[in-house]
């Protein structure tokens, strides 16, 4: 995933980062976007279709690193605005209890989860979104699932790195899961 | 409280309401009505004016039973419906888990929530509203209260049967307690 | 499920139960009873072994009704002791928090549970056991299986009313859904 | 706090943690240690008697980093075996999902929490322990309060960077806030 540029002083150069990931857990957030009905429930769930440094086509959750004096809930506005657009009106939950932490090591098979780049634990939120979702940056496309669709062999083999098992955990927390 | 007629078969009887509360746990809801800025961050809580079948004043929650066959989320929009009236656009989380239960007993003392009229066991939420909240019914009027005045002894002596300590709870719960 | 007989002044007799069922949802409580090893992950989960009034065999959660001024931590205990023997030595969750709500109803689709019986409501909760399970009454045996296992479309197949989906919600609580 | 000293390739020299601390959110853990009774009920809270580098004297929570490739579930184990000793028995929770997330800011107000050290967002916990409990280290003592007691002015006076925040956030949700 591209880094966004951080000039901001007390931030990481390029350099800087990749000598803290070899060293350090580094904080991250992934955020579920989902469409609710009137009463609440999930309808659809919205997954990045993204290209990879090596182009393979994946799909993957709104995800990013949380920075240096940033809050929790200021890094998901921000990566949701990042991935899905200005106009997308995500309701980010009132409160700061993540629905479960994602793992993330270098090395294969410790959890379920995986990244060759760091050490990454990520607080995972399911987040309703109401407006309108235009990916920018490195996100080609983003598409609506239904819990089934999005629980399927074929969107699970697209996703990486175990955020399809992350996807799954989301569903049962909304009690989506078929 | 006021019940709701009910007057759908399968439904309760008037007596038969007050044998069943003699007899089983009743299930019910509670809803903490919030106000949220654009990142989540709870800013206020409404609390319900009401006045007590002796005359008493006291300050509310959203509270109410849930009906036969009815899901636990279509209860939980029919009372803050039916007290916050229907432009208050609450958004019930997309989660089916409650942040706690309460138990209120007959008895005094079991546990910090308390029903003189029956032993009631409550799914309690936090519910964000968006719109304008116009209370009908038997609530007086909605006030709206930062976190601090809402968990200060003025209003917490205003509330009754424990639903002081629920408030907390809820404050705690959306990292806002003070 | 075999009640058991209920003779304390303020229960139900089997008929007001039958008729208390066509009218109120019910509450009751789920538990899934788990191994974890000495970092608290979770190893293996114990589904008993049932025989329906129909002959079928099925799996099952621990699960039962509330009774009238019955804590539902008490609840827990005794369902826990009535299913796995009084030496299971569970150790109930420190936060009345359940995992999941389960509704079951007695119309098919609503919900992923069903109930042909009653509309009941279900806290959920996984629960530690650390010592040694005996079942009894109705349940024949309980059977630990692994994470993996217990997912799997064999086991899944073997439970009823929507009890693999919750299964599934638990592992996917824990970390474990595979 | 005294950081243990680590030695294994790939974690942080004390200038390369001080380094880090200027650039980036520290991940860490925070436990509170419950007594429960035999249905799961907290019945006391332990906290440790601290000597800061001042002389200050303070009750602190079991609070620590989370290192390099090291999971959040033993991070909490070796946090709690370094202050509680070796024979606490502490049973983590089965899922790793925490009741909150505390963020420590070096600027105050920011969030209740607060560490001039450096930024760090942690993991909170309730974790119920039935051995006997030997503080090590830099701990003097480790007492145990009732939620009553915990939540009074005089010890919450006593804890420092918003941790009695933090506990009376624990009380409440284990069901215990007075």
């Amino acid at each position: 995933m591209t880094e966004i540029t951080e000039t901001t002083p007390g931030w990481l150069s390029p350099e800087e980062l990749r000598s803290a990931r070899a060293r350090m857990p580094i904080l991250y957030v992934d955020a579920v976007p989902v469409r609710v009905d009137d009463k609440g429930t999930v309808t659809h769930i919205g997954l990045l279709l993204r290209i990879g440094a090596d182009g393979t086509v994946s799909r993957a959750l709104v995800s990013g690193r949380v920075l240096y004096h940033e809050r929790v809930r200021d890094a998901l506005m921000r990566h949701l605005e990042k991935d899905l657009g200005p106009t997308a009106l995500p309701h980010v939950p009132a409160t700061p209890q993540p629905f479960t932490i994602a793992e993330y090591f270098p090395t294969q098979g410790l959890t379920p989860y995986h990244d060759p780049r760091q050490h990454a634990v990520s607080l995972a939120y399911v987040v309703p979104v109401a407006g309108d979702c235009r990916p920018r940056q490195d996100a080609l496309d983003l598409v609506w699932f239904t819990p089934q669709e999005a629980s399927s062999p074929t969107v699970q083999q697209e996703m990486t790195g175990g955020q399809g098992i992350l996807l799954k955990q989301a569903l049962a927390h909304v009690g989506r899961l078929p």
